[in-house]
């Protein structure tokens, strides 16, 4: 059985509210590329917007910029030495080997996105099929990507009704990339009365 | 004592990096004003730059946009409150009242910042000085700021030698906005090695 549901594009900015670290997907001419980011945060809601950065060297925008989208996924923590791992190594030292993406080099399994040709990585908690917003001052200037995103589903375990909620599954909580391989999770969090 | 230190501008992107929520104080001819903000990140290292959203109906934005800067006050779990009330609240409306700061109207203490003229907040744990960059096409068009770290400071009980380091401090663990009051903190974090 799946737990992967459709998210209401009012609610998708909330599935980076708090922050987490993220991994980016793309693919284009057959092409496909991941890579981690932690630079990331919401832009709008009604529809959801989204703010990245992905530097100019990477071959993971190279395919953004060929297609004009790109999903972000969110990791959780079972995935913490995958995301090491694609935030580590450059997807283009592959093309001339097979298996020639890395995300089959490191035997992840990713299925289709709806709206956009970038794989959607299995095992993460959240999907955001993005659509770049042409600001070619801004992505030269400072590798700076804005986004409208398209559709997005999570894992309903960990995000429903419009929220996260981690208590009892340890593993799916997400990762907080603090520094050199180090990342916090969240704690089960606090309310406050308004 | 003050537990107060300078951080080097090469890490003052750590500051951000796990993706916390922040206040952002800004001051203007005698005025004074603070508020919540959730959608923030690192833009760049050596030097540090961040980016921001502030909305267009903020009190604050017009402080910001008339001295061209503000401060980034990271808060902690002791300032749950405190941040509801920042985040909920507009400091236009106290403007013909006595006090007319959101900062004095709840009681809270401040200190000089070193480069700019917005206060610093007390009880936070870092404290990132921002200088805009101008772009007012972006600014206008998706409430984004994209601003220059000019000086840092942290709570070195809790962020030194380029990282956060929350074990055995649980009131100073920084807070990350899931929805309608309710913040998450970082547990004690995970190393992979690589």
């Amino acid at each position: 059985m799946t737990y992967i549901q459709t998210v209401d594009p009012a609610h998708a900015f909330k599935l980076l509210n708090h922050g987490p670290t993220v991994l980016v997907s793309a693919a284009h001419g057959g092409k496909i590329n991941a890579m981690a980011a932690a630079w990331n945060m919401p832009l709008d809601y009604k529809p959801t917007r989204i703010a990245i950065v992905i530097d100019k060297k990477t071959y993971t925008r190279e395919l953004i910029e060929a297609s004009g989208t790109f999903a972000i996924n969110v990791p959780c923590k079972a995935q913490t030495e995958l995301v090491v791992k694609l935030g580590s190594s450059s997807g283009r030292s592959l093309l001339d080997q097979q298996p020639d993406n890395k995300l089959q080099a490191y035997g992840v399994d990713s299925f289709a996105a709806n709206e956009i040709a970038a794989p959607l990585i299995s095992g993460c908690v959240a999907w955001l099929e993005c659509r770049i917003i042409p600001e070619p001052h801004i992505q030269d200037s400072y590798d700076l990507f804005l986004a409208d995103v398209v559709a997005a589903h999570a894992d309903s375990r960990v995000f429903s009704e419009g929220r996260w909620h981690f208590d009892g599954h340890d593993d799916l909580r997400t990762l907080h990339h603090v520094a050199g391989g180090f990342f916090f999770s969240p704690d089960d969090g606090v309310a406050v009365q308004r």
